[in-house]
């Protein structure tokens, strides 16, 4: 990806390479996966002037071959990772004075080993480069989520017209989770199937009970190559009460109101301002923020938050997901992926927003 | 789970407290989830003396007090995290001059948060403790783990019965991966479906490729309700040469004895290089090491390496995985869950071992 970018920012910054990680089988370091295209075991150097590398375990080095750009570098075995990292940039005359790691995921333990290893380097945080840089997205980004859009689009389509059929929670899961599987994907994050009170809980996690009535928020995404969606919808099962309605439908002109005001160069605090705004005595029953950058991480930049300092910017994806939420009682949220490309906004998830109201007891 | 043990381990350590963050939705911290049962945004207190405590943000208050045994405090709105925790340490009089964080997990940002609100604090790893702790697993555990095996080995054993269907090694994954979701369960980590040459690398994902003739690695596990399994079969397409008949018995000869050795009080080196003898000529070619702890993270202690320097310890699981790859051309592993409890082993994954051999061209 934008590798010269960064080599750039890292050169301004004074810092000889940075330095991505991934020990650890239960997550990879996605800075490692955006420059590379590789997400096993080892460590990626970006240093300021040569091209990256990588330095993988011999039981990746094939793997690593063939998945990355990058030219691969087998680490030496009987080596702590950060020894044969200094045998390798000695050899190479790499210069490592000053080493930027992103300390957002770089742990305290990698940390020591990195102190103990390479012992006179000075250390730099670049999350915020990290984080910025990727917050921008290319065109074969932008690709990509919008593909990854329409699968969940589709999929989450096919779920609520079917929605009759399901008789518990996890069974609408469990289709969501099999369809996604189905179209090569993963799950963007575990689905959220909240009906009844459920639906009070942010992140309720779907069970094995039966579908309630009244609101049903159904948040959903799916991880297309890597990049991710994130949609949700609130249907209504049985017959909305003419308040219920009303507080819809305002949750729905909250949404529509503050995507149409987003342009480049606006604070993204302002968008959420606006939000409470609207929802006027039901602002203090939104619990979380607005929206949220997606790509190679489900939660990116920009932030929109009360407290963002951010503004948007051009090649933006991110997603605009009011909420209100009567505790111990019932719960709605209408989220949507919005672009920003050319200066245009383009909502990006395509799922009618107008309220689906579902028989009870049909299901 | 096992609080009371780890508190008095804490006491021991003279550490008032011991703190378990999760701050990113794309990773939870597991020691969290052990002590418990929730795993959501927020902080667990476990305090050397009074009952643990979560700390979580307002969205996710009642969803942690349905999970949770503990009881839970809600993050106070418009604070940082740590700045809300000092507010609660004060209040509630809890001693924390000195706090325990797993450093393996706990990233820099997150200790300079925590030394900038807690400034006179000593901080000390506990990362050690943690996993030494959950090695050991109670008897609600390794009834978990005992219907993860159960579980996986009965897709495993449905996926080889019916492979002459499958066409490419991505719809081999996608049987697994739908079946794993159908019994109320998730992947244990990405399955790896490696035909033909694709079996040389240990951790290949696999392609939109026709499964290729020769041996095929099927390394495969579910995660039953934070639980994994992790379990390897080989099988074989086509006709194999007598050759390759005799270094699959082999493999499996190494599995067999070496499984067959393993007592509590023996060094997991040892393991290693009893697989290694009997390998011999193909020793070079087994590079990874024999087997790890498994528990609610797929990689646990203990770690079956030659510079292990852990016993076996009654109530352990583990892996027992030998491999042997050689480079483009071909590769195989046969990997088995293994118990130790009250001092006897017993194998928790049976699909057989022998070389299934399955007809070229019949799928």
């Amino acid at each position: 990806m934008k590798t010269k970018k960064f080599q750039k920012a890292l050169e301004k910054r004074k810092i000889d390479l940075a330095l991505f990680c991934t020990l650890d089988s239960d997550s990879f370091d996605k800075n490692m996966f955006y420059f590379s295209g590789y997400k096993g075991m080892g460590c990626l150097v970006v240093s300021k002037k040569k091209k990256p590398f990588l330095l993988v375990p011999q039981m990746e080095y094939e793997r690593a071959k063939e998945a990355s750009r990058c030219r691969v570098i087998e680490w030496k075995k009987g080596l702590k990772l950060f020894e044969a990292l200094e045998e390798v940039l000695a050899k190479q005359k790499i210069s490592h004075a000053t080493v930027g790691v992103d300390q957002s995921i770089f742990s305290i333990s990698l940390y020591k080993s990195l102190r103990k290893h390479l012992r006179q380097i000075k250390v730099r945080d670049i999350t915020k480069d990290c984080l910025q840089l990727r917050a921008q997205k290319t065109k074969e980004e932008i690709q990509l989520i919008r593909k990854s859009c329409r699968i969940a689009d589709s999929i989450l389509k096919e779920c609520i017209k079917k929605f009759h059929t399901f008789k518990t929670e996890k069974e609408v899961e469990v289709f969501l989770h099999t369809q996604t599987i189905k179209r090569g994907c993963t799950l963007a994050f575990d689905p959220i199937i909240a009906s009844g009170k459920g639906a009070s809980m942010p992140h309720y996690e779907p069970q094995e009970v039966t579908i309630r009535k009244g609101f049903c928020v159904i948040d959903f995404g799916v991880n297309y190559k890597g990049y991710h969606s994130d949609i949700t919808r609130t249907i209504y099962l049985g017959n909305p009460k003419e308040e219920e309605r009303k507080v819809y439908s305002l949750l729905l002109q909250a949404q529509r109101e503050v995507i149409r005001s987003i342009r480049t160069g606006k604070l993204c605090s302002g968008s959420y301002k606006e939000t409470q705004k609207i929802l006027g005595e039901y602002a203090e029953y939104f619990t979380h923020g607005l929206g949220h950058g997606i790509g190679l991480q489900i939660h990116e930049l920009p932030n929109i938050s009360p407290n963002s300092k951010e503004k948007y910017q051009n090649n933006q994806v991110f997603t605009i997901e009011p909420g209100i939420y009567m505790p111990g009682k019932w719960g709605m949220r209408i989220e949507d992926d919005i672009l920003i490309y050319n200066g245009k906004r383009e909502v990006l998830t395509k799922v009618p927003r107008k309220l689906i109201t579902i028989k009870a007891g049909s299901h």
